[in-house]
């Protein structure tokens, strides 16, 4: 059963404020046999002040031994059941460079590539032609124009960009033309289903005018379509939970995968200090603010353990400036663990904490991955969080008689 | 997956005895920071030396940060899915006066209500009518006769009373007659598809001959009718477990919530002691006892902590009684967590506690919600309680060669 079928039965509203608070990446390892991760070895007083309060577990972002990439990972977060609602890879791109999908847009991956005299592909990704050349190049593909259809192509990087179609009768099922080889040529775009067959035609003419406007280019002079996918069909936070959501975030990616479940984008932060300053400016108007601090996932994708230990305690030190502000419900977690050694995401569960004046507090006076083992939320998977944020903030009515 | 396709699948039959002691809404938080909760406040040996014998664990009436009624919470406990079963309004009205609805039936929970000359709704509760004068003028109500369809009618507190109709080909999904409005008719009662045609033209039915029978009552001189509903649908303990099963009650809400699972209501007890008394008359008829003791959750609701401490206290005094009669599984749990601090049901899962003499013991001796959430059983939602009651019995067989 869709939990957001519960949800919007038994909200409750009230003028409560939940605040959660994603490191991303948060959950590590330790380096060496016996040792401490990243986040135990860290300083981290303000986390353990809120742990001796509060109640900590951990978090499986889908299930066990699943590593999300970003969108499963704070959809969990989100409450949004990531193996119900998968982004597209399309809409994965576009959502990534911050572009805010409008349901029933399609957005499509592109890669420029070469073409030799006979038409077949000389090289799939135009020689990894760099940004600086590759981006006027896709901005001159805005002149384009097909009837009926509204246009975006936004440049990514090297030989990549997006391409976004709005208009009626749109779907997402189209087949890549990308014919992962060379020496033969592109394919046409074909729909899959019946519902897809306008995005075909629609894209057919975008190639057909991007041909021409591409020809004369030594590199770059054609592109390829993958991923077509239609925005995901989510419900938005005010509908299932009832709440007026911001989401407080530096990098684009977070931004998008936020709009996707209707939060409100607020302020143009760049350090973790001007985001509580946006928290600050934004807190009457919203009942939920999502933060994002990014820099315990690069970190640890860098493999660079003591330096996400030191963001892990610039994540430590914002946490006065959201108690300052009196919260109903403060959580901090991560949509996934990065140990610095794995150098990626994992599937490790993820600790979390969430304090409020009605949480059952466990024993522990520490944040960490060895006490969250034992704590009171016990291991849950991350779905099921918003749920326990929520009822923390008495926001959630009893379920049935 | 249904769980009970496994049970039905591989139940096996002996002659353990399984007791389920059910301390309603036995979950607690401290009343203030560092505190510890009622259950772990109460002194309560008995509970303690089972703890040491035993293992202890967490169960999740529903889902994390859920907060269920009676029934959700009591049906989790009896292994049926919460969220797949419901029962709806009519049904739990009935069922909480104790009535024993029969598949087919459906019942309606109605309310008196006072006409004015023109025939519109003058007070949606006629006056809040007390008990006293209500009572008699609902029984009344009995003289409707409606060829093929049985007919019940059972008052319940000040303007409320229950309708149950009986016969053939009756469904429960029919509109309420109450326009939530005064100055305005009572409705017609509507099908909400074909399957209800015929409930709705009973409903009809009643309507005006209640019309008739109350028209010169002062205050009480109609009726609506609201929350039409069958019964649930749900598969027998003998059935799906091969248990005879008995409920050892004092209130019809549990008495009712047993019997729609097929367990036997026996006895008449109206204390912990004579509940007891009644077990040893049953013992050497039934596999399956489920015993219920309100006064955890009602003092809970009442917010009196030293209230609920005594009533834990007293529950823990019955377990001699329980052991002296040898039961292969003895499982203490709650149906939902009510602490006094809340003065309602929460969401915080309820230490249970398992004994048997296969059960894997954790090395707790004592029982609380601290200790158990280090228990063995780990967190577990209460719809898997059955599971561990019936193999740790030895009632359940392999799955799978």
């Amino acid at each position: 059963m869709d939990m957001h079928t519960l949800t919007r039965d038994l909200m409750a509203k009230n003028q409560s404020k939940i605040v959660m608070l994603v490191g991303d990446g948060l959950g590590g390892l330790p380096m060496t046999p016996g040792g401490k991760t990243e986040l135990e070895t860290a300083s981290t007083p303000n986390l353990d002040a809120l742990a001796t309060k509060g109640v900590q577990g951990l978090s499986i972002p889908v299930k066990p031994g699943i590593a999300p990439g970003s969108g499963p990972g704070h959809l969990g977060l989100f409450g949004y059941d990531p193996l119900r609602y998968q982004i597209g890879r399309g809409a994965l791109e576009a959502t990534g460079i911050g572009f805010q999908m409008q349901p029933g847009d399609v957005a499509i991956r592109c890669n420029f590539c070469t073409l030799d005299a006979q038409g077949n592909i000389a090289d799939r990704r135009a020689g990894r032609i760099p940004t600086e050349e590759s981006a006027p190049i896709a901005i001159s593909l805005r002149a384009i124009k097909i009837p009926g259809i509204e246009i975006f192509v936004e440049p990514v990087k090297e030989h990549r960009f997006v391409v976004v179609f709005r208009g009626e009768g749109l779907s997402g099922d189209v087949k890549d033309t990308d014919p992962q080889a060379t020496g033969v040529p592109p394919l046409d775009p074909v729909a899959e289903n019946p519902a897809s067959q306008k995005t075909a035609e629609v894209a057919k003419e975008f190639l057909r005018q991007a041909r021409e406007l591409l020809k004369d280019q030594p590199k770059a002079n054609f592109h390829t379509m993958r991923g077509f996918a239609s925005r995901p069909d989510m419900p938005s936070y005010l509908e299932v939970y009832g709440l007026r959501a911001a989401a407080i975030a530096v990098y684009p990616m977070y931004k998008g995968l936020a709009s996707l479940v209707g939060m409100d984008i607020v302020g143009d932060a760049t350090t973790l200090d001007e985001q509580m300053q946006v928290l600050r400016d934004n807190w009457d108007k919203y009942d939920f603010f999502f933060i994002h601090f990014k820099y315990t996932d690069s970190t640890g994708e860098d493999g660079n353990f003591a330096e996400k230990v030191a963001r892990t305690e610039q994540l430590d030190a914002c946490i006065p400036a959201i108690n300052a502000l009196g919260p109903d419900v403060l959580i901090v977690t991560g949509d996934h663990s990065t140990p610095a050694y794995l150098k990626s995401h994992s599937w490790h569960p993820v600790p979390t904490l969430l304090v409020s004046d009605c949480c059952r507090p466990d024993p522990h006076t520490s944040f960490g991955e060895t006490t969250a083992i034992t704590g009171g939320l016990g291991q849950f998977e991350a779905q099921y969080l918003m749920l326990l944020a929520l009822s923390n903030a008495g926001r959630l009515g009893k379920f049935g008689a």
